[in-house]
């Protein structure tokens, strides 16, 4: 395949406010005659939103956590083949709100399934297409759970136990120290529109790198 | 874990009688007063339920095969955590109709994904939960061709090409090749009670063993 476009992908904690910031900066781009993209699993893709039903539905509370891993990476292949891929080969910029470190995160250390075993089916699912740089927005497990205590929409997910977030945010925090040539750090407990404009920056490098 | 019942899966290619035998087998093992129990993927379990509906739903054509791949790895699991493993710690045989083997020969030869990475995401999926012996009803690909295009059920499977047959047939061999310390082959190709008379007497025999 040949990727044209460039693959840059937003990280962080439940709370770090990665979905406005992302949609921002894509916003900003676009706005600044970019031909960005902005998009997240499963992205109006039909068979990966069938597959996030599965995983979503807070009735399937006897869902194993290996299962629900494989769920995660079959739903991501598939947006990948059908939205990420499409997008770079005509040259886009794909914005995309969590990839396979939000697995790393959720189920390699939120669920102590291990780093490298998620990294593996994962890289079944996306092959070689890793993106070219990962914005992580940094915060705190308490700051996040506090952001988050007031949302209304509470999926299966959101349940889990104070436990949970501190292990997936000690989980990022060692993903961005092993895979430190890709992720770039942004502090997240600034106010939001400090935080898209470091964002919008060092988007705007990579670009400009490329 | 603590297996202290006995994990015996049938194989084979389309046609070649896996349903027909395994479910006889598991019968006269009951009715010579052995605790047996008969499944297959997905079991009845309702969440491997869900993801089968995914991966069968003929309106899904841009099903992408790695996607296909690990929806059946995500099956496979929960099945074996809902229903296979409480069977085999109850001390019950568990006859169980298809199981990795099958990733292997259809996902890794029939789609050619190889047979290293399927095995590699279905490790993951089970752990080291392997069956104690394999059942493997050898049969041609054109036999079992000939022997299914009388069904009347047709799902996105069966309306492979002739070449995808030929492959998995061939997978399976290669399969019963790599594994042979696990795999007993039965030629498939006599009459049903014949096959049903020898594929018995060889769980009888492993059985006996264990």
């Amino acid at each position: 395949m040949n990727r044209l476009g460039h693959f840059i992908t937003f990280e962080g904690p439940d709370g770090s406010g990665k979905t406005t910031v992302s949609q921002a900066v894509c916003k900003r781009l676009q706005e600044n005659g970019i031909n960005a993209v902005y998009t997240r699993e499963p992205g109006g893709i039909d068979i990966a939103e069938q597959i996030r039903r599965v995983i979503l539905d807070p009735n399937n509370t006897a869902m194993d956590e290996r299962t629900e891993a494989l769920l995660y990476a079959a739903s991501r292949r598939q947006h990948l083949v059908q939205k990420v891929l499409p997008a770079l080969e005509a040259g886009k910029v794909v914005i995309c709100d969590r990839f396979v470190d939000s697995s790393l995160a959720y189920q390699g250390f939120g669920r102590h399934l291990g780093m490298e075993a998620i990294l593996m089916i994962n890289q079944f699912a996306i092959e070689d297409v890793m993106p070219e740089k990962t914005i992580y927005l940094d915060l705190s497990a308490e700051e996040g759970l506090r952001r988050i205590a007031g949302r209304e929409f509470r999926d299966r997910l959101d349940q889990e136990s104070l436990q949970f977030h501190y292990d997936v945010t000690e989980g990022y925090r060692q993903i961005v120290e092993r895979f430190k040539d890709r992720m770039v750090m942004i502090d997240a407990s600034k106010a939001v529109e400090d935080v898209i404009e470091a964002a919008y920056q060092q988007v705007v490098s990579i670009l400009n790198e490329g």
